[in-house]
């Protein structure tokens, strides 16, 4: 894999809501989960997805690519690391990988679009893409 | 693409629990459309999901990759299709394509790994993989 | 219990990702099946809840009480009874039955609030209000 | 309201997953919330509810009232206080309260009711019992 931009990590906990007949974190949540990470490793730099939205950004989701390696319970602890690997004025990639203890769960990669409130794609202002493309600082990176 | 070895048809009216802040089916929930679009296939060859876990077969999902094409509202009636594209002893590859009226919204393909009670992987019983594989035997095809 | 100013009735079948570790319908997705009953009593009415928020006029729970009779498994198909109870022209009460067969699974009411873009709540026009506590008009009732 | 017999309070962050087209916490969501306010409140008292299902123990949802006060928004902070209110042999009985900041966003209260692996009710053990209604010991309170 190539070196990620940006990476960060969160503890998630499975909830008793999210997992499935077999007792399993149901495959859909998954992607809940990686959208957490985007949003965590947003606010690593200082900013708020939500603020983002305030002023007419909004990220899509073009591509999710997802292998589920080994299933997760109710009540465990996960650990999940959201890279960025990739970031152009319109798009940008990442990849994660959850982990429960050393056991990987699963490893993914998407493809957001920057699009405006009329859902056009629509290029990044300067100073997100210095943010979002900007190497880690010290020991949040 | 491949041709299908089976294919099925559903309508699903998006819920409004189903969308984001931007009124946009969240991209998690399609993963949760195609596994109804599976339940489908399966009840078209006159198999219930439910009997194949009572019986201690559980499909478990090791892949999915999808492209979203357009977004979809809430309260609109979309197409889904859903396709066998391959079957083996242990691995079903499905295709999914799902539309609003002419507009292609998203595609996907998946794959599904039996396993018995114990999460083990195990082989398909022949009458199972007899049924999944069978060629479409008239109009429900 | 009092007459209802108008009743509706659909079929849901429980998806797979709507049940929990038990095989049960998960109790927070009932609020959910409730919201589906509202939507299609107002569209058995000529409106769909979708225009009426493009028009700025968005439905709020003030209240939702229920009472959880007895389980719903995956992919049973329920039946859905919503009743409009009572309409001011600042609220709408609702009454909510959930029946696998002739079992009942669930009781409910509700209290939903307008309110406007800006969150406060407002008073519906009138035209609204006539068409929410109209009685019901031949078979659709 | 009566004294509670135990307390526990958690932070939970709201996801973007959770929300609605109004950008408000969809109100399905907030019986998830309460159900990991029960998990922690659990935990503090040195019980998984995990543990309980592998004995065989399993809490069904018998009754959840709950009132909407103000809305939620995508990354808000919440603070969910969980609440034992009653416990006898069959039911559990819980009060929560969702704040945000000093803003009150909720209030509900569920009764639970104890179920074997067959889904009949049953008595719950008497060590179980005295630990779900023994009076706080210390901070965890």
């Amino acid at each position: 894999m190539e070196t990620p931009l940006q990476t960060g990590e969160m503890e998630i906990r499975v909830r008793y809501a999210e997992v499935d007949a077999m007792g399993y974190l149901h495959h859909a949540r998954y992607a809940v989960y990686f959208e957490m990470g985007r949003t965590e490793l947003l606010r690593a730099r200082g900013l708020r997805y939500r603020d983002l939205e305030a002023q007419g950004l909004f990220y899509v989701v073009a591509r999710l690519d997802c292998r589920f390696r080994a299933p997760a319970r109710y009540d465990d602890l996960l650990r999940l690391t959201t890279m960025t690997m990739r970031v152009t004025p319109v798009r940008v990639d990442h990849a994660y990988r959850l982990h429960h203890g050393d056991r990987l769960l699963a490893e993914a990669s998407s493809t957001l679009v920057l699009v405006g409130r009329d859902g056009h794609p629509m290029r990044m202002p300067e100073a997100l893409f210095d943010v979002l493309s900007a190497p880690p600082s010290g020991p949040a990176g």
